[in-house]
């Protein structure tokens, strides 16, 4: 294997020392003269010379990079997400790492020392699981900027959120409109809190209208996969529920594929609609009805409001709000015993 | 902000000095008292002090992290390729930095560079635009340990493939058992060495069965997602092919898409079939036949690879092949004008 160029290799075949080839590389060769300057930066193209990070690292006392932990890079909502990050960062000049945590504590815990280890530049967080015992000891302590995406607990500082409880109002009215009179939400057995929001705005549009939540719901636990849709379905269906609310789009379509196995139409026999609003629910049949997020937004601004941080610590806690809708598509209608 | 805490405050608090902290956490400090090692690690863990990567880094001269490129974090086949990385790297101790270049060649390069200034210790690409011209240039002649997934060029180097040739062979055998006769295969019109392979397999079992493959297959072009499967429909329908070798799965769900809206039936009224095996085929309406590839596994192995090249570098050029198989399921029967 070929040895990788050294700047100790460029300055030789420069006949310059290697300080100077380092300040001519980092914008800095004014005092030498024009013909040096280009000599250098020739031998640099044709050497292949790529400055090494590390050490360069240690000179400007800045890694310029951004660690992104997600739960789950297979979730059509992270990978948007990460998209979003990914263009943001590459504008703003900051790299991006991203890490898939597989909703497990313990790779959550490992992948966020080794971030702190590498002296990243700050972090974005959407992984749901992470404490806000971590965030006090391992963040603050090392005075690392991060920026909390909404499913992490409520502690002070930067974030960037959706109007859960909107989200939830929505789902409930669009259902109650449509007749509706039970209902099943799936959703995880320990929901973080942006799910409890959506499920309190459910609630509250029900309140509002003077019905039960605890008589006309049944709350049904499952993971928030398509499998965890799938497996929710045996429970969906006993609780005689006419519409469903999944609490994400993945678990819908799990539903989907449940209900079909039972003989069970959709928006026929039972309505569902979803959380989200990713791209796959336009392509399934029938298509999804869903509460949209603007995930791509999201990772820009998540990404914007992070290199603010690193860029200028002392600012105030910076809070963007971003809206939620209504999408209508096949899978809602009415209830089947309100159809002739 | 809290400032991040230093070695030279663990020092300070310990009452030693800081080479003396520095050889204890690096595992050298056999030549000081028992006591002393274990006062610092206890101080260590009480001030939460996190060793500096950059710093420890150029010590060690190994970064212990390995790059990662693919195309498209969002499809499906990548993101399950990536939990193959990400698991068998941090067993064997590496830190795998992922990257989705989004189908554009910019991009990559962009963050191929960036990789190598980082001093990744070596890299994985399945990103599908890299050159030969790249790999020439920028990897060999920076000694950086590489490996190759099959959609990249050929080159000398270690390299996981599946054996595409035989897939497409499987496909071709499983439709002319139906009974079909005319056949549209969907890929993107600069096709990868992988998809070649893939039609030329197809291709050897109609020449196999004295079929001429011109006559009786159209190629149509489109991008290899599920927009790009949609867009294909039309061209499908006009080539009055009774089944579809949809290049990979997202394009397969993409032609549902548009079938359903043209009110075609799959299978009644044309059988599709797909490639990659992803999660999704089970939930779709109906659950796709394709060509499994060990998606997983691929990333175990190409990992596995590559940290044998890293920590040996003059072992012979490795090579591993996975096999393929067909994934009989609802969404292929026989052509329509064949039943009564």
């Amino acid at each position: 294997m070929i040895k990788k160029t050294t700047i100790r290799d460029l300055a030789q075949a420069a006949g310059v020392s290697v300080t100077t080839v380092s300040q001519i590389l980092n914008g800095k060769g004014q005092r030498f003269s024009s013909e040096t300057q280009l000599h250098v930066l020739k031998l640099q193209k044709e050497l292949n010379y790529v400055p090494d990070f590390n050490a360069r690292n240690l000179i400007l006392k800045s890694s310029q990079s951004i660690g992104v932990l997600v739960p789950n890079i297979g979730n059509p909502f992270f990978s948007t997400f990460i998209k979003g990050i990914q263009t943001t960062a590459r504008e703003l000049q900051y790299f991006p790492l991203i890490f898939g945590a597989n909703h497990d504590e313990k790779i959550e815990s490992y992948y966020l020392e080794k971030m702190i280890e590498r002296s990243t530049g700050g972090l974005i967080i959407a992984s749901a699981s992470i404490t806000t015992e971590t965030i006090d000891t391992t963040l603050k302590k090392n005075g690392i900027p991060y920026l909390l995406m909404d499913q992490n607990p409520i502690v002070d500082g930067d974030r960037v959120q959706t109007n859960d409880f909107e989200g939830g109002q929505l789902a409930a009215e669009h259902l109650l409109s449509l007749g509706h009179q039970r209902f099943a939400i799936t959703m995880p057995s320990k929901p973080t809190a942006n799910l409890l929001r959506r499920v309190d705005g459910f609630k509250q549009t029900l309140i509002n209208r003077q019905i039960m939540f605890d008589q006309v719901v049944t709350i049904v636990d499952a993971p928030m996969t398509k499998a965890g849709g799938y497996e929710a379905t045996q429970k969906v269906l006993a609780s005689e529920a006419t519409a469903v609310f999944a609490i994400n789009d993945e678990m819908a379509i799990g539903l989907y594929r449940g209900m079909r196995q039972q003989g069970v139409s959709i928006p026929t026999d039972i309505s569902i609609m979803g959380y989200d609003n990713i791209d796959l629910d336009e392509y399934i049949a029938p298509t999804l009805t869903t509460i949209q997020q603007p995930i791509l937004e999201m990772g820009t601004m998540a990404t914007r409001l992070l290199v603010n941080r690193i860029k200028q610590p002392l600012i105030a806690p910076q809070v963007v709000d971003l809206p939620v809708k209504l999408v209508l598509r096949q899978s809602t209608d009415i209830p089947k015993k309100t159809k002739v």
